[in-house]
């Protein structure tokens, strides 16, 4: 691993690191956030939340723009921000914002040219999971996970298959049926093939189905999202929730979009639901 | 005015607008953070605070990077962002990132080709004003101004120059005596020329010597800055302000460096501060 750049923030450490992946044959970046409780000295180890990005993003996005520093390091908390996806000149691509580069959708590809590279749920739960607890001061028993767009989808699937991993879960502006919207139906045909029953393991509607998780799940989305009828749907997520018995807060904020001053006007809320079940 | 963009943020509104500037011979940009007292409807004008930027920089840098509509909203007050020079193709250029546009140094150029142009002190405190308070309820009996860099400079000379209009000052990792550093040598010699008796009127630390204002002024500059040695010499400003009896908080934080990671942990301080001194 390699460190790429690090910055003193809110009194603790935002640094940028490089590596070569296994799983997606490439080199992979992510950013760690580092509370000042660790920078300080303290040989405790923190709660971690992984935050998922959405589609075009990279781990700048969040760090930022949604100003979630300042709430790590109040509640004593790591951060971890991986990629959307593979990159570099030999992983394959697509002139689309939503294919390739960018748009990884938290999943293990079965088709050709993408099945070499992408495979980025794999890559966090295995891989970048297994550097970040080597390399840094984050607790493997008390992880969190939450997203934004894509990467919502990305944080409810791997909460919902791993509900032991990742005990505290969130989404902003989810698309929580992938296989039942746009976005995900030109992703999953692509990555995974035409065959929809191939599809229902990272679809967060179908999965909360048949496996409700003990957690209680919060979401945010806003009213004005130009994507919300298309691509997001919240009754289908809330549907499937209220018919499996999954605990759920699915909010409707209102006057917000899909950008991240609308994360950034919630995302206090989120990391302070995930400490509470960590620190609990 | 044209309003180019708008989005809700922590309750309030983030506009950007356009108008033609007659000081600066151009379309000119700047951004509103609108609090949410006002946007629910109160008819009581807020505190504005003016947040002047560092070169190369425009609007967007505060708003996206510093988490200060957070505090704003929670303050109750009222944030401008201009630009930082005139921009477009007929205005004049260099490829120097601190020279041209994104590099207006809040000054009235008196050398050609620049003095068509660049106005920036005088659009700010005349042009830009008149609009503002005409079309947002700020309360412009109630103004502070703070800046980061080259807009920590601004800040400064603004406030000393006309403390009567912007009552409470704050400056992040300002450039605090640009006519005895390379940044603002270069500057000065292009827009002003060579006479070095035509700069002290832009120079905040022979300012506060001649006509030190009542206002305690808060500065923040990272140890970790690497441009404190050469570009921002905290010391020229501290031992000015102790010479003339300038009321002065200058702080230098550990570890921090010049980059809006910087700004996001700091700001927070600043809006307080002039909170403080506008709502007292």
């Amino acid at each position: 691993m390699e460190t790429i750049s690090s910055w003193t923030s809110f009194g603790g450490k935002l640094s940028v690191h490089q590596h070569d992946s296994e799983l997606c044959q490439c080199p992979m970046q992510f950013a760690v956030y580092t509370p000042p409780q660790v920078t300080a000295g303290s040989t405790e180890k923190v709660p971690v939340i992984w935050y998922l990005s959405g589609l075009t993003c990279n781990w700048s996005n969040v760090m930022e723009k949604s100003g979630l520093q300042r709430i790590a390091a109040k509640l004593g908390v790591m951060i971890i921000a991986p990629d959307t996806s593979p990159r570099g000149d030999d992983v394959p691509n697509d002139d689309a914002y939503d294919l390739g580069q960018g748009a990884g959708f938290y999943l293990s590809a079965t088709q050709e040219p993408w099945s070499t590279h992408f495979h980025m749920d794999r890559y966090l739960v295995e891989e970048l999971s297994a550097l970040v607890f080597k390399e840094f001061a984050g607790d493997a028993d008390r992880q969190g996970i939450m997203g934004h767009s894509m990467g919502g989808h990305g944080a409810l699937t791997l909460h919902l298959k791993h509900p032991e991993t990742f005990r505290s879960v969130s989404a902003l502006s989810p698309i929580a049926s992938p296989a039942q919207v746009p976005w995900g139906e030109k992703a999953f045909t692509t990555y995974l093939g035409d065959d929809r029953s191939q599809w229902s393991d990272y679809d967060a509607t179908e999965l909360v189905g048949k496996q409700p998780s003990k957690a209680h799940i919060l979401v945010d989305t806003g009213d004005a999202d130009p994507f919300l009828e298309e691509q997001l749907r919240p009754a289908l997520f809330i549907d499937a929730c209220q018919k499996a018995g999954q605990s759920l807060n699915y909010r409707i904020q209102p006057g917000y979009d899909h950008s991240y001053w609308f994360i950034a006007s919630v995302i206090e809320d989120h990391l302070e639901h995930h400490a509470a079940i960590l620190k609990g």
